[in-house]
């Protein structure tokens, strides 16, 4: 019988399921996972009938329970009449996703392309950036962002039997610059905003993107709608270099409101745009955004239109404010809505059990997920959150992380 | 400056956009690909006003246009207020899920998990059954089906970075046997029900499945609800090995007429089950079902139990049996909804054309996508064509195909 020496290369289930499974069975064995709930006025109840706010979503404008995203939503399947007619797009389609596409490249400015999920438009994209067909048709060395989603990561594998992939440490702007000069063609991969709070150094990449050509792929999933002028997210923001050099994805799930994703893509010619339709991984073959997160969706790009999307924003931001006036974490200050709570790694689960009980959920995050010493409690604010609510998170926040 | 070269072991997208592209390229400039048309009571119409129905649609029991269906899709929107309420199920989740994995289990007989896609399901599970994580802790030897879908093929990769990774001829039964003589484990990975036509031999694979305990990952996407009783698909109704050694998944986008997958396993402890919803990929991290694709799979799953399905069903063959007294085909006289229709290469775009003048989309299928000589129309017969259609049809396909 042969035996099986796996390579490792870009993945090991046995380590990330011996780290993680620990960490799921720790949290859920202290009630901090595996949590059923209904959700009823923004306030979540379970069977027993505990009644605790959310702090660990990520609908930061709360557009997901917006009475015209719902109603857009069951618009869309009366006028259509299915949640999809399964057919590969490329052959035939009803006009649900390009109107959608339309509504959306207006709004964000660019090329859009939809797909089901952020993860599946990941996959699709970055082995076509691998070979060089969607770029300038040259192989980049792919450098991932050793942070970087697992949804980019996992496409580690399939970039590297079109070209070579290597990883860097967070932010090495210094190593993808050393790396431009010794290749024709560089790749960078990473989130536009980070999942634990923080912004890509856009600016900086934007030099490399104008000195060197340096293509950027960026997730801004954590930004979308949260961020910038009618919710154009961080990159789109700031990021002087929108040209076929920059390509963001962002997940239509979080400040969005709805169901899906949406790949941004600027100055390439209409070839490329067929070709990513039809290779980009499962663009091309697999299950369509439905429907009703297309109609949802074209909902959100209208309140996105009108002056609703910048309150909603002055609200988070208000929140965010409040949160850091009253529990010091190392985001304070940041638009960004996540913070992380230091807590010691002896007293963190104790710590997510107090705040839970007291009617609030917020994530504790431990080793073996983080580093010891770097344990905290994961609250994310949203614009729907009253002050009442804050003020007592942050009370509470406060009698927990003391124990 | 490095050049670099591609390893090309498992994928190579140069072969691959450069067979498939003029393939959509030609199609397109003749008007079979890239059709844009609102669907009415069964009938495609373009903006031009051309009407035509559709011969290319994997919606076999024409559920997805079910009034039932839209409305369960409706009333949960309307009870869940939600599309989505963003955050990793395994902390906190809202019931939809639950609900719609429970009805699935009992309708199919099985522990399910539902994904976004079939696509999503297999990129998440192939690489933790090729690391020994879901099945029996061996890493075993993955045999790919040279035929089998991309989605799973697609996953090769990253299963290559866990554990060794070969491909078969199409059901070289023989070639598993000798395998399963050389390694402790064996995984083969194949389609329960093909999408050019056929099925898997699930009799013979189950003798290797008694014999040297195989492990079978089917995707039985293109029969369940076509097949079987209460729709539960080919492999199913004729698997006799139901426990930890058959692994099913099965779009809900075709003959289901909904949206997202059912996973289906069966012997698995709860501890596997978790480590699947926590560490397959996408759907540890990314979006679920939304909700209207939930609600409308529970009201499919309702129809599933009725003896509507069964009526359903009588009536696609009804019409397979009508087409095949019509029109011959290689796949004449199975129950499976997909012909082939032979047509030199040298006329099949052309017969293409003028079977969609007259009225009928089907799908030409010719050189580079399939080998020269082997060209054809790909007809897929549905529930809901009626008599007069599929006559009328293969009134035109004679003529056509005569040219």
């Amino acid at each position: 019988m042969r035996d099986i020496a796996p390579t490792h290369r870009y993945r090991n289930n046995d380590k990330a399921i011996g780290v993680g499974n620990a960490f799921w069975d720790m949290s859920e064995q202290n009630g901090l996972a595996g949590i059923v709930a209904e959700l009823e006025d923004g306030v979540l109840r379970t069977a027993e009938g505990h009644e605790f706010v959310n702090f660990t979503c990520c609908s930061y404008l709360d557009l997901d329970s917006h009475p015209a995203v719902i109603e857009g939503a069951i618009a869309a399947l009366r006028r259509f009449g299915v949640l999809d007619h399964c057919i590969p797009r490329s052959r035939v389609q009803i006009p649900a996703l390009l109107e959608l596409e339309a509504s959306l490249g207006e709004l964000f400015g660019a090329d859009v392309v939809s797909a089901i999920s952020a993860g599946v438009a990941s996959a699709g994209l970055l082995p076509l950036i691998a070979s060089g067909h969607l770029g300038n048709g040259v192989r980049p060395l792919m450098v991932f962002d050793k942070n970087c989603h697992v949804s980019m990561a996992g496409a580690k594998p399939s970039c590297a039997d079109e070209t070579e992939v290597v990883s860097c440490d967070h932010h090495d702007v210094g190593f993808l610059e050393d790396m431009c000069k010794q290749y024709r063609r560089v790749c960078y991969v990473v989130d536009g905003s980070d999942s634990l709070g923080g912004y890509a150094p856009v600016l900086e990449l934007a030099e490399l993107q104008e000195k060197y050509g340096l293509l950027v792929y960026y997730d801004d999933s954590h930004s979308i709608s949260a961020y910038g002028e009618r919710g154009i997210g961080y990159v789109r923001t700031h990021c002087p270099v929108l040209d076929e050099r920059t390509i963001t994805v962002a997940t239509l799930n979080k400040a969005f409101g709805t169901s899906g994703a949406a790949i941004m893509l600027d100055g390439y010619p209409k070839q490329v745009l067929r070709i990513v339709e039809r290779f980009a991984g499962a663009l091309s073959y697999s299950q369509p955004m439905n429907t009703a997160a297309v109609g949802a969706s074209l909902a959100s790009a209208e309140i996105h239109r009108t002056p609703e999307l910048g309150l909603l924003q002055k609200r988070l931001y208000a929140n965010i404010e409040l949160f850091d006036s009253l529990v010091t974490s190392e985001q304070a200050g940041s638009t960004y809505p996540i913070r992380v709570v230091p807590v010691s790694d002896e007293t963190v689960v104790a710590a997510g059990r107090k705040v839970f009980e007291a009617g609030f959920y917020v994530s504790p995050v431990f080793f073996p997920i983080v580093a010891r010493g770097t344990a905290g409690l994961r609250v994310m604010l949203r614009a729907g959150q009253t002050e009442e609510q804050i003020r007592a998170l942050c009370a509470v926040l406060g009698e927990a992380t003391a124990a």
